[in-house]
């Protein structure tokens, strides 16, 4: 059985690097991004790390790259997609609960009440998850997920949440995958929320999707088997929850981590300051009010503020968007914007 | 990228199957498997769930089996490797913690005192596992159990627990992934305590391990990123914790389980009964005292008793290790014992 095995390994050992190799000699793997040094400290890490007999070489087994998810792979304004999900749910399960007319933090929702909602807190918050995202079956989540999906449009670009995900990024995810990286994302974000559709859009599978997740309980019905999704956080991903994730669920240190906000803070620390060899860090600023938005410091989502600091500190990548990125979205034409400072 | 990313797909995709076909027309897969009923049901499943065009035809990327470890893949008699561990971690640390002489449970494990050791139950095991399991960092405690397992010996079998594994599994592990499956270990045992060895042990690497859990806690120590273990439990990934941890961790249904115990019986529910398509449900009885162990309903480590009144029921395959192993270990020759019956 093992020298069959490392015999089928040796092949395609062989092949894929020598195939890929030829193809990206021809051809730029990233065309979304403008040439500079941003785009250059992307594709000289993963020369350094590919680069069999060098001093940075990585062996493909350890070639683990992280990526947040809300603002760094998809949008994040003028809200992050999940609470617009969870504002609908909220407006489609209000004839079944009428007491919601009158009751904070529901009302402020099925008013359309941002201040008073905001004013509601982690608390109107939290309430508001267990009411759409809790009881009910792990299946029957993922159908509520897909079929929201399907009909939900953002209001500025009239589109569905996953085309507007964005094409440089998209470019960075597969070429990282053509050299050999297993790409994971890290996000705050609700790890069923996000796995439905992750596989189509990004061509991250379930098992590389790290989330936040509430408790679920096992339980036969009529028969078989099911999770029942229980109104308890479980787990948080989200700043020093980021790297406790990664140790939870991949067991080992990326060696690339991808953010655009303080969330991303730690999870950028463990990537590139934990050990030894080539690390990546990167960072998406939000800097282009024109083709998508600009934000930072002062922003409600995606508040990128102590990470900004850090990247000078610890020399991760920034990405410029409005000037590094030839397109945000993949439905985009090339913007004159876009073009090279 | 796409087109590109598709031809090397399709490369692969028309080479690996080819060439590993033709392989195993020539070999038997299963060389330490004896021929008969449950080695056909390995091979069988197998063929149905990877014949193109066949009516059970299951793609690549949902092809996931869980596999248990104690029991299943290492040997769990006299007691499980972890509380081995456990054991001589207390006895190391003992000098440093003059107090446990005169302290349950510490000094039942100091005076070899079992029957002790028994009585201080799950709240004495749980106090031992924070003695010997919480207090350093994860990087620390890789340390600590690769240095145990490189010189601790099993007192029967006068070897590392590491060559304690079960010959036939391996060659199903191997065989699963030659066939395009994904292999998880899905185990009550520590996460932490497996990740180290899985890799090169049974080629399953420390993303594809789910297992029992204690807390961590992320901290910048002398300007470096770090992660805490604390003496609180995060999970247990045992009985109904099984599918709760595959939902997280895999975050999609295996169609293939094996386990060889109670504590595995909800993994192979969840994973046979739960959809449509074929399913292999697989049970390792322990029945050769002479080559391993044999216990099944009265163990106190690995009880099976409800878990083999089910497997009737569903149609889970028993595997008789007398009769259907030729060889128990990797060590072992093949043994007249495990002769077809």
């Amino acid at each position: 059985m093992l020298r069959r095995q490392f015999l089928v390994s040796a092949i395609v050992a062989t092949l894929l690097p020598a195939f890929t190799g030829a193809v990206f000699a021809q051809t730029d793997p990233l065309p979304s991004w403008n040439d500079g040094a941003v785009k250059s400290s992307i594709t000289d890490f993963v020369a350094r790390v590919t680069t069999q007999g060098g001093p940075d070489f990585v062996p493909v087994d350890q070639r683990i790259a992280t990526f947040d998810n809300d603002g760094t792979l998809w949008i994040e304004q003028p809200m992050y997609v999940q609470l617009a999900f969870i504002l609908d749910r909220v407006k489609a399960l209000a004839p079944l609960n009428p007491g919601w007319k009158t009751k904070q933090p529901f009302k402020a929702v099925l008013d359309g009440d941002m201040k008073a909602l905001a004013a509601s807190g982690e608390k109107g918050l939290v309430s508001l998850i267990a009411a759409s995202h809790s009881g009910m079956t792990t299946a029957e989540f993922d159908k509520i997920v897909s079929d929201w999906l399907a009909t939900a449009r953002d209001h500025r670009f009239k589109r569905p949440y996953t085309e507007l995900v964005y094409q440089p990024m998209l470019e960075v995810l597969a070429y990282l995958r053509a050299n050999g990286f297993k790409t994971f994302i890290v996000s705050g974000g609700g790890i069923e929320f996000m796995r439905p559709w992750t596989e189509k859009v990004y061509g991250i599978p379930p098992e590389q999707v790290v989330g936040s997740s509430i408790k679920t309980r096992f339980e036969m019905k009529d028969g078989r088997p099911t999770l029942f999704r229980l109104a308890d956080i479980n787990f948080i991903d989200d700043k020093t929850g980021k790297p406790i994730g990664i140790n939870e669920h991949i067991g080992r240190r990326p060696i690339a981590a991808f953010g655009n906000s303080d969330g991303d803070l730690e999870m950028l620390q463990w990537t590139t300051m934990g050990g030894p060899g080539p690390r990546l860090g990167l960072i998406v600023h939000h800097t282009d009010a024109e083709r998508e938005y600009a934000y930072d410091r002062q922003s409600h989502f995606g508040k990128l503020d102590k990470a900004l600091d850090a990247a000078a500190v610890n020399k991760w990548t920034v990405v410029d968007m409005k000037r590094d990125w030839k397109k945000i979205f993949p439905f985009d034409q090339e913007a004159t914007t876009g073009s090279k400072p």
